[in-house]
């Protein structure tokens, strides 16, 4: 793996197949991460900046010095059709790094979403232009534009790591990031458990218990688990 | 009282009068709170993943383990017609305990709603289903089926103590618990404020003040606060 | 400046002009930020407790002691038309200052709405009313009314200073204070921002790069930013 | 039990057998807590306000109003000798409750140390008279003593039941409290806890693995663990 | 009073009397708090970052940029022989700010110590020289210099107000501001209180109760406050 | 690069050149942070859990699950002299995972000190026997041993990437991971670093300014810096 670096912008990077990209967009994060193993989703502080918003795309990647957004322009002239920006910050802070002239750039490039360690402001207008974006903040703060850091080198964001190409999907659970190698078969095994929850739906609305629905009474019988009635 | 404890599901509970329920329902969470002589609130991280969730019930209380929503599927089997499942934890934890499919079994089997010292997923489908959810954090990360907690023991939620059988009444401005021996003389007292206070509500509307409403003007003097006129 | 004081009101405040109020009204928070030369933002923990609560106005000051919002009767009285209460308080707390009554009362007094640094209550209430305020937290627990603070003396409100007479604005990123004496100031480089934003928008619309909208690729190359090509 | 209610002080309270106090004196917090079978730790936010702090004692429970601490005087007439007073707050609050010279009164009454989900001051002083405290917060600022709370109620401290008369035990890794009906039991379960731990460390010392020591290879075999070389 | 404002260094600033900061060097952090009527505290996240850390002097104060420390090397020249520099950032920021060269700087011209409402690093260095440093975090993460700040304007720092000249004093308590005009006040009241206290801290050894040392025992009956035997 | 996945143990891992390490051992880790270009720090909320905790070596990593700490055990066995465990979870716990037990185990077995996101417990002992752990939290609750982590596989903790043989630092002021194939070139520019601190600390002892000695002057002026006598 090429190394976490300042300065430098990666082109010509590999992304992930679109058609699985669509594929994974169809299943909520949950899902995902599930299928995924468990492991791959950022952590939980990072929330929709509209509750409507969702997202699924291939990741761009940014890492951006606290206070300062010079990099997400440099982002954006990588950006193509169907990416999501990924912005890293190289230690915790929370001003306002993106709004709606970036969001305006961004998606005449063809970038659908962005998911920051950092805040972003013009969120009112952020809702009605219907561009996801996912934050750890909300700051009317400005960054300024005087320090470099880097796109498309693999990032820690929000203690997740995400290297440019990845696959990226976000909605009101959270966020989760596929590593483009895997991306075909988490979409596989997404589908399949997606197949088997609804079986269980089933008997879950007809009032059958979780305890017989996956057996666990024996179990938890074996572990001691004990009644007592209180009458 | 009977201790918490590990390892145990009590049945039989003694819930509170379902028509006191009622009552309370009828009242927003800052009157009880308040007709209950200011105690009983759970800690203000607590809140609807929802802006509309509503819920009041008698408490079907677990107690989970960090990461595990095994004692959710034990509590299912326990809960009648109005309940409401309040979950603590043994100590602090935001992984994502439940989502829509226990959702679904919850309501099948009665339930009004949770109350959650944790994450929840399915944020989304909660809302769709209205099924009033309050919780500290949203989070997709799933959890495991290996340890034991208990249910329907006293349980220490959010820094409040709620008892099997407790009224738990939620809305937008936060979860409050009313021990099933004060409840009716709870919802008393909450009707009592609620009529108190409509009158005065007729008077602030009119412009009077609440220096004069409350008659403050002779304690805030006696104490010293002096006017200053900056011209 | 006068200090902080604890125990006075002081009244006849002298208060921003009212008509440039309502140009600072027609600006979103990060616009007149900008326009301070990015000075004046309260911390964004601050935040709106519903989506579109919008506010400009100015300040009527409140210092309030922890758990007691007795000095937001006293404010009530010091309100006029177009005013926005803005209440301090000597330490962190959350409890529930402020609810539907005093929202009613301050409406009737002429105030636009309220900054807190502390929690409010009532909040579906405040929504239906359109009585837009802004906190760090929701919460039901109610305060008593036994200490005195102050009213319209300078505090330190989510680490920004407000003067009794200087001008607030808030949207949902969050509120920014303008001293009196900067108003009309700060009104005229809004403006001038946004004129001038407006031929960016057109320019990244067409898709255009920030790094040739803002001439940013000669100072990038210059701090030895280099691009890689992966391929 | 009896209700958490506000204006009373309950006198004549039940205190668990001072001679099993100072069994359980004998054992670190870590050791109490999981004697009890891992119930009754107070969240790890309460911190000793010097590293070597340490206090074993019967509780004298208190609950004050968020910056006010007359309750805290209030008790002081309660105290016996080996007691540790446990001050929980209706509210979130870090002010500085307690200082050097409560604790000259706290301690001239006999009491063992403080246990407060709030602020202390005169830190330094505390130290240098070797009177253990554990709190959530240092800060200097000072409180009122305008409001009723209660003295030898139960009440929630930092997420734990606390009721008069119970067992507490203070070190540096954290808090926690023993019912007054489990002493004598926690006591004998701590003992021989540590005894089975010195053979183990004798084991572990010797360079013998958890793995062996705990016979946990079978489990974690059949649970699907596998090694893989990298070389 | 001048306005914050960027990108200016103010020189030839008045400073409160250096008899003054003696006299009130000698008092501790809480005392001076009471003494000034209890306004001028820091928020208490701002710590020492070693135990022994005490610091009085002359605020010269810093307006620093997020990742920034340019600031920091303009603020030394203004530096005279019992100044402490005072050190506020436009955002929230936990970078590493100042370690042991700048400490070696700072000593050099005269500084007695720093607060600063960032990071700091190089920690066990600066404990080694004694060069007394109160910050809201230890953070390795070193910062630029590339933005424009300010030097001696007025600045909020951890929610307090910060002049150049005012007295500044720290401990283990916290940190606390004295505006210079009342500094000479200020010294008056912590001495008196001093003597009083030390009357109170005889009687309180004696035995005797707060309740009785402050006469409280009447207000409490009035308030409702009863006692109620257990036995 | 190998990726993150649950229930499998890496044996036979590539560490870094020993002596390499010791060269490092040698360095702070703010300046070894400075060697790398400021990226490779773990988030400062990491903490050492006594003032002298110091620890370099290469890494054996772990993925823990919350509040389980079976595959510490499972890393014993995979430790060398000169390794440091570094300790990820899948979500956030501030459980006590690690204690005087598992140290006795982890010296016999050759570690150097510990590194965990998540807690600790038995800190006085930890530190009787001087074993450096730098953690997010102390807290004596006690964790299970029921499900699969991974040992030696990619983890990021605290927001840093790790892989196993990676070399780390840790001391007061943090911890600081080196990828080993940059081992060599960041001892060696860290040796570079400290000889040109080396001079310019002699500068500043002498009273120069760094405005002087960094040649500042000139790029403050260009950026518009004023200077404003108040006189």
């Amino acid at each position: 793996m090429e190394h976490t670096e300042i300065g430098v912008v990666r082109t010509g990077i590999t992304r992930a197949d679109a058609a699985t990209v669509e594929t994974l967009a169809q299943f909520g994060v949950a899902t995902i991460h599930e299928a995924m193993g468990r492991v791959g989703l950022l952590r939980p502080y990072i929330r929709p900046v509209y509750p409507t918003a969702r997202v699924a795309g291939t990741a761009v990647t940014v890492l951006l010095q606290p206070g300062d957004n010079w990099m997400l322009h440099v982002a954006a002239e990588q950006v193509r059709e169907g990416d999501v920006v990924v912005a890293a910050c190289t230690t915790e802070s929370e001003d306002g790094f993106f709004g709606e002239l970036l969001a305006t750039s961004f998606r005449a490039r063809g970038a659908r979403g962005l998911v920051i360690d950092g805040g972003v402001r013009d969120v009112a207008d952020l809702e009605q232009m219907d561009f996801p974006v996912f934050s750890r903040a909300i700051n009317a703060k400005g960054t300024v534009k005087a320090t470099l850091g880097s796109v498309n080198v693999p990032v820690v964001c929000a203690n997740a790591l995400v290297r440019p190409g990845d696959v990226v999907v976000g909605d009101i659970d959270g966020v989760v990031v596929v590593p483009r190698e895997r991306a075909v078969a988490v979409a596989e095994a997404a589908a399949a458990r997606e197949a088997n929850e609804e079986a269980k739906r089933e008997r879950f609305r007809a009032g059958e218990l979780g305890l017989d629905v996956y057996g666990m009474r024996g179990p938890l019988a074996e572990l001691g688990l004990r009644y007592e009635d209180e009458r």
